[in-house]
C-alpha cells in the first residue's frame, strides 16, 4: 500500500492506494472516534462490497443507504433517501459517513456529509478509476438541479480515502475506459513525462495490472493533489483541471445524462479544444 | 450607527447597528464586487422594505425571491424556489445573496448561499429582534426535516449584518417579545449586569425605542460573537447558548411549529431549565 497526502492545512486528508485495502480495518479505525458509521453505496456495488466494508467496521452500530446506480440519482430525491436513513438511524453530529462507490455515491454521500446536522464527518472508498483519480480529491461534492449539473454542492474535504486497485477488476470495460480519460487529460494539463508513461503502459492498465493501475492512480492523484493545495475553491489555477470539460459537459448534457459516461465525453472534448486551439494558432 | 465586529480569523464580520441603515448604498458597495445581486425575502417584508434595498443597491442587475413567511418555509420547496430562481437568474458563483428579513429567511437566503454553486457570497439584513440578537450572528443557517429542525445546514458566515432598529417599528408586539426573551437569555447565560440593564429598560423597549434597542441588539451581539470567536463549529462553550432550547424546542415540536413563537418557547424554557436545576440542586 502507497499513502500519499492532499495538503490542505488543517483539512489536510491521506489518499490510501493498494490491492484489497477496502477491507483493511486499521485504514478505518482512527476515524471511528463518534462510535457510529453510515455506509453509503448504490444497488450495483453493494452486493460485491458492502459485507466487507461492514466487516472491517468491526462490532460498529452501522446505518446503511443503497441508493440507485447512475448519474440519475445526483438528485434531491436520493439527497433525501440519505437523510431519512441517518435521521431513521438516529446518527449524530459524530457518525462517520462513508462512501462506498463510483463519482455519483462520493458526490452524494460527501455532500450529504456536508450538510447533515451542518456537517458530520466523511470517508470516501471510491471504487471506479475516474472516482478514484478525480473526485476523490479536492472535496468538491454536489448533485444536479434540473437546470444543471452540480449546481447545489460543497467543499467538503474527506478525512481520508481508501482506492483500492483490486475493486477495479469488477468494473465494465467502458467504465474503465471512460476513467483512464481523466487520467491521460491529468498527464496533457499537468504533466508531459507522464503521458510518455501512460503511452507505454495503457495495454498493462487495461488488462486490469494492479501495479500499472496503483502508479496511474497515484500520479494522478499527486497531479490533481499540487493544484487543489494551490486553489482548493477554485478561484484561479484549478480551473486547469477543466480541460476537456468544456465540450465534454455540452456533450454530456445534449446527448442527455447517462448516455456518454462522463470520461468519454471528456475524452471527445479534449479533442475538440486541442483542435479549436490549433484552429485559433491559425488565424 | 455603530459596528462591531465577529471575530472569525479570515471570515471576520461586521455588524452595524441604527436606525434607517438598510437603504444606506454605502453598507453594500463593498460587497457588490460581482456586479449582481439576489434578494430573498418574504411576503411581509417585501412590500415593507424590498424597494428600499433594491434602490440602495442602485442599478445592479436584481434577481428578486418572495417566499412565504413563517417556520413552514424552512423546508425543501423553498429552498428549491431560491434554486430554480438563481438558476432562472443566470446567478453565477460571483452574485451576492441578500437575506432581508427574520430567522427563517436568513437561515433559508444562507444556507441557499452556502451551497448554490459550491458556496456564495451573502450579506443579512435581519428585520425582526430575534434574527438581529441571534442568528445573524454565528453563520448558523439550515432548514427543517420532517424529522427534526433545523437538520441539514452549513456554517456559512456572512460578509456584514445590517441590523435596522427602525425596522423594529413595524414588527408585530408579540414577536418583539419573543426575540426579547433571547436577548434576555444572553444576559442570564453571560452577563449578570446586562440582566440588571434590562430589568431598568425593558419598558423603552417594548416602546420600541431606538437607542434602547440599539443598545439591547449591540450587547446581546457582542456576548454572543465572543462565544462564537471562541468555538465557531459549537464543539464546546458555544452550546451554552442553548440555555432553555432543549426544553424550548420540546414544546414547539410538540405544539407543531409556528404555534408557539421561538422565543416563546425558549422563555419557558429557560423558566423549565431555571426549575429543573434548582431540583436538581435539592436532591
Amino acid at each position: 500500500m502507497e499513502t500519499l497526502s492532499v495538503a490542505l492545512g488543517s483539512r489536510t486528508y491521506p489518499i490510501h492506494i493498494g490491492a484489497g485495502i477496502l477491507a483493511a480495518a486499521e485504514l478505518y479505525r482512527p476515524h471511528l472516534g463518534g462510535g457510529a458509521a453510515a455506509i453509503v453505496t448504490n444497488a450495483v456495488v453493494a452486493p460485491l462490497y458492502l459485507q466487507r466494508v461492514k466487516k472491517a467496521l468491526g462490532g460498529m452500530r452501522i446505518t446503511e443507504v443503497v441508493v440507485a446506480d447512475g448519474e440519475q440519482a445526483k438528485s434531491w430525491q436520493t439527497l433525501n433517501q440519505i437523510f431519512d436513513a441517518l435521521l431513521n438511524g438516529r446518527c449524530g453530529r459524530d457518525t462517520l459517513v462513508i462512501a462506498l462507490g463510483g463519482g455519483v455515491v462520493g458526490d452524494l454521500a460527501g455532500f450529504a456529509a456536508a450538510v447533515y446536522q451542518r456537517g458530520v464527518p466523511f470517508i470516501q472508498v471510491p471504487t471506479t478509476l475516474l472516482s478514484q483519480v478525480d473526485s476523490s480529491v479536492g472535496g468538491k461534492t454536489a448533485i444536479n438541479h434540473p437546470l444543471g449539473k452540480n449546481m447545489i454542492g460543497a467543499f467538503h474535504q474527506p478525512l481520508a480515502v481508501i482506492s483500492d486497485v483490486a475493486a477495479l477488476d469488477t468494473l465494465p470495460d467502458r467504465e474503465l475506459r471512460s476513467g483512464l480519460a481523466e487520467v491521460i487529460k491529468h498527464g496533457f494539463a499537468l504533466d508531459a513525462s507522464f503521458v510518455d508513461w501512460l503511452e507505454s503502459n495503457v495495454e498493462k492498465i487495461l488488462r486490469r495490472e494492479h501495479g500499472a493501475l496503483g502508479y496511474a492512480i497515484r500520479r494522478s492523484c499527486e497531479l490533481k493533489a499540487r493544484i487543489v493545495a494551490a486553489d482548493e475553491r477554485e478561484t484561479g489555477e484549478r480551473a486547469l483541471l477543466n480541460f476537456g470539460h468544456t465540450f465534454g459537459h455540452a456533450i454530456e448534457a445534449g446527448a442527455g445524462y447517462g448516455t456518454w459516461l462522463h470520461g468519454e465525453a471528456v475524452a471527445a472534448g479534449m479533442v475538440m479544444a486541442a483542435e479549436l486551439s490549433s484552429l485559433m494558432g491559425q488565424l
